[in-house]
């Protein structure tokens, strides 16, 4: 009795992306670190890059604590236009400084196709924010450049839909994308998103993308995200990415969900030991 | 026990545009149309122009049985990148001539900033569709132009976040806002979307802005189309834009939601009918 | 790649009960009044019975103002085992003499199999709660009865399941079932729930069961309950089933939804101009 | 500009059950196996149990793989009345012998208020379906009981609600209780429900009663099983319910999320060695 209804269905048109043997994940290569290889990849930092000072503090202690990547929002997607949108190129005085010193690789969103071109200078991986994983002018644009993608799944995308978003970016050549996974919106309002795990096992059996998790954005209170984080890896994940700021109170946007240092340094000596026993060492960023 | 974790909450901030008092709507011009005033406003035509002929014979068709303006999509927003993307530029050869014959005024899809300015020449109303409802690049910078924006709903947006969507246009000095729901994901899939007709009758109330009904999109049938546009008239919508294909089977994109010509006259007699009762004239294109 | 996950399939086994062939509802029979033929049925009344001069003041209310049925909960189902649960028996002791004085059928909720021989005293139809209708015990046991059963729809089950609830009391051989939509469970939380149309006019094509609509609980706001009243008439629905409290200030249970004697007048008049329109008298209990 | 729309709100009662104070979950005794304490508790079986041999091999098997406690349904809720319900009383004729010679204790649904005696017999812990989580008839029937309840969240209950539910079970005098997460119903179709880790971690935190979590009906794919209870430990959750067959081709219920006895075993020895990781030992049902 169902009605097959939707011309433009996910399912009907090939699919070239996906592998259907499973397990044959393509490692993504972001400056000196592997993602989707035979270990995990942590990519941590502030939400928002709000002064070098905040930016800096944060990248070396993330380093410190075993972080292989940087993450740091310079344009902010924000509800309204009336709320912080992001410090905007003021960032890119200080990122290369810093970025340098700490001898990481730096991943941050773009928003605009026209922001892509001055990006390109300061990234490693550009990453595509969930309510622009539907933004096909924005992923094809992404498709003409060299660097790899990390595409957030679109906060009520199916599966299907978040596979085809990421042929957008193939079309035009470009097939270093990883995938991630940062919860979806449901009727639960008890916690911010609802974090899908399920989405995490299905797209590591059917694709070759690797495939991290967003544990802050999936849930949104800080208390709860390193457990998210250890079952995200337990899943199967290729690694996690998760914002952490020095002072979360003072933070200009998402401060709830923010780990503190110390936070984030027991969150990774727990994850040391659950991927030890899941035979997967965690990757770091070499000095 | 419930948590607040949201500090790009869409209810903090203060929210300029709507309008506390109730039922205030501020009409909006487009051509020689209005919507959101005393009369009820049809919107017609194919979901993707496809052709001359095709377009030519539908927008003559949905004028003579009583539509105000006319649809029709240049640029398409598919899932898949291997499915029908929209004719493009090259509908722009013959869309003059038939708005020009039929005096209709074009409602059109602009899905990538950068085709605002050529678009601009052949629209008296943009269309910034479902998915890219918070694509606030395109959002601001439609904000700049001096034409009427119809915003679709994103179909997992909250209201709230809807209403917020249109700030950014506002922002921009651009006020000529018509809301357009669309129908929203739900768990339910026995049709495509789930129409919301809560969020009309709340979003009437609680801004000065036009708010009309798209059933075509929001249930997927062709056969459920116009109970679902009568019930938005009932339910107090400002208007409705439906999809109409001369031959729905051969349509390049949703022909399974298109109306054929002889539905969709059938649909405007009874349309007429339930208007009357509700004390709201049909608005029709003037020749 | 999609994959079929659920051997307990809501699509797999036969269907008895519904009809391929559209539009052939068989009416079903409460007391004096049809629900399901060429009248529209209007149900009204308290959401719980709080006493004799309430429930005597409001059945004689919505009676003058044209209600058919009416309403009222001996036993409420509340999230909470510390909020009023309904008067339960102490009931029984007026509603007979009330329900004789207006001349009207009563329709009430069991939430217990237990509670069907004594509530078969007193009610002319047996409603099924939303929270009920997978609870298929209860469901047998109707099907024993010969009174009719209106089965309101899960809040978070899809169609096919609803009507396949509906067959739990048809095998027991009482056929005489109303379904009721009153609302689903979404992402979106500025209403109570989201009012399902399509789920309205899908039905409608596709069983012989009649089918109405609560928009009180599907809204939850007294403001908005007229404006879907009329929306539900529009798209195709037998009937509605609303609130009304002569003081909601002081309902016991949903206060916030129940239409005041002024308000359900009023709404009653547009009711009758819509359903005129519609070709589709408003059916009225004979006195 | 949110309304406040439900007067059972679920937020607005005092709830006597939660505690406020972190991290002190009350262990329940089922038998001689403890569930919420220092130990991580596997319950494992068939969907139903479909005879003395497959019952007997299942039990066997998954005793000797490490499971503590036995599951097996003996009255089935499913959502047609056509497909198959369980065996019934047929299946006390063998159920003690199994038991006695296993040594282990039988966890079971229970349908109907009118099956907890005779129920009462053969089972250590009665088990609350996620349909008849809002069934609050059976609920206080069951709070009447000295047997720990295992209480499913109901697919499409909120947290709190959840929680609720509990309360109508120790409003009667019986707090031996165990929540279960066994998915929630999301727009997401791929698989068959979303599992929400979310809910345990909060649960976990937020109130006294023990969480397990059942990824068989979380994913409903046999294949992702495993990693889904791997996560389900490394979230925090006290112990997972999952469903084993020695055919699960041959299954009359649930068959396709079945693991084989192999798959099982496998399964253990990881969860093995993440819960050495956790300093959370696996409990094991004594000789």
């Amino acid at each position: 009795m169902k009605i097959s209804v939707d011309t433009d269905s996910v399912v009907k048109p090939h699919m070239a992306a996906p592998s259907q043997n499973a397990h044959k994940t393509k490692a993504v290569q972001v400056g000196s670190v592997t993602i989707g290889g035979p270990e995990f990849t942590v990519i941590a930092g502030p939400c928002s890059i709000e002064s070098a000072a905040q930016f800096s503090e944060t990248a070396q202690a993330v380093k410190s604590a075993g972080a292989a990547l940087l993450r740091g929002g310079v344009w902010k997607l924000r509800t309204s236009a009336h709320t912080f949108q992001g410090l905007g190129p003021e960032a890119f005085g200080f990122i290369k400084e810093i970025t340098r010193q700490t001898q990481m690789s730096l991943v941050s969103e773009v928003t605009d196709p026209r922001q892509i071109e001055v990006l390109n200078d300061y990234v490693e991986m550009f990453q595509v924010g969930s309510r622009n994983m539907h933004n096909y002018a924005l992923l094809k644009e992404l498709g003409q450049t060299r660097k790899p993608v990390m595409l957030k799944r679109g906060f009520a995308a199916f599966v299907d839909e978040w596979i085809k978003a990421a042929e957008y970016i193939t079309v035009g050549g470009n097939d270093q994308i990883v995938l991630c996974e940062r919860g979806i919106r449901t009727f639960e309002t008890t916690t911010r998103n609802t974090l899908d795990l399920n989405s995490v096992v299905y797209v590591k059996e059917k694709t070759h993308f690797p495939v991290i998790v967003d544990p802050s954005h999936a849930v949104g209170v800080r208390e709860y995200v390193p457990q998210l984080a250890l079952a995200a890896a337990a899943a199967g994940a290729d690694g996690v990415i998760v914002e952490v700021h020095p002072r979360p109170a003072e933070a200009l946007s998402d401060g709830r969900q923010a780990l503190t240092i110390s936070d984030f340094q027991q969150m990774m000596r727990k994850l040391e030991r659950v991927l030890t026993a899941l035979d997967r060492p965690l990757q770091t960023a070499e000095f």
